[in-house]
């Protein structure tokens, strides 16, 4: 069992493929044939999930449809004390979650041809986060 | 490796924090150093997330928000014999998730300060709802 | 630690359940007393939730409802070459995950009375879904 937190330089509001500086920071996959790691951010106002590696408009659509799907400025939301990109942020976050999961197989991540890690970030000026890595198996 | 069976109080229809109830039920958490805690919930119309544990409004909020997201009363939804709640209760429960899976570092949870888990509960009458809580490690 | 790689057939777009499917391609589960079962999918245009096994409306109202929440033909969408269902399928997989996890107790799957696994397919024309599933335990 191989376990680091990992602290991501700030991003931009937006999503983000992270899957190579994780791969960088947690060398000891190397060592598990058979597992699972897992990826958990200690944040409610940035997510993660696996989504399209390859062409970056997808990451936009990403951003464009979330802000779509959960509007700033609803009269409705009662927590707005730190701004109207905050309550949103929390709802995104929730919508795609605080953790991504990935099986290892031989010393690597059986990710599809297609797949790559993303960093959710929701706030405007979300600054530094922080991420529990997590590795086990045989 | 550990587990148990949790059978919760009944909730109103929301979004209740249930962090420290989880932590009473499971005092073998203590036992590992470096691990992962599984929080698995047994329903279809309630689920599992993680978000801010300290402003209760942000609870409200999410109760708002995803009665707008996912409407009660649509006519185009065929599943409706058990009431205009339940339809949307489903939807509500895969699009949070039916589990939270929590990095274990030193006997405690590596939550983010600001985090906490959440029991969603999307039926008006949804009665005790039932957890599987497992933690493996060393 | 076991793990194994399913190849399942084509299926149309929707919600399918596939739960008897995984439990027949993994026999090693009997092996296991207290343990997780992870189900991961390798694509980012399907994905995975767990959900009513029972009355197949759940699963129509899960398509009706996920289609208008994720419209096909946003003009603003900017990744759109592979035809008006490829990002919405990327949006719903984001929504609904890319892998289940759920406990195991006795050899068997701790799924609560009214669970199934879905298949979520978000393209028309999806082809064969590759899963990777992975067991662990005692």
């Amino acid at each position: 069992m191989y376990q680091q937190t990992l602290r991501l330089g700030e991003r931009k509001r937006g999503f983000h493929l992270i899957t190579k500086e994780i791969l960088e920071a947690f060398p000891e996959l190397t060592e598990i044939k058979t597992g699972i790691l897992q990826v958990f951010i200690q944040h409610t106002s940035a997510s993660l999930t696996i989504n399209e590696n390859a062409d970056p408009t997808v990451r936009k659509d990403f951003e464009m449809f979330f802000n779509k799907a959960v509007p700033e400025n609803d009269p409705d939301y009662l927590h707005d004390d730190e701004g109207p990109d905050d309550m949103p942020a929390h709802l995104k976050a929730a919508m795609l979650g605080s953790a991504v999961s990935i099986p290892i197989q031989n010393g690597s991540l059986a990710l599809g041809t297609w797949q790559g890690i993303y960093l959710c970030e929701h706030r405007n000026f979300g600054g530094r986060r922080s991420l529990v890595i997590t590795a086990w198996g045989v």
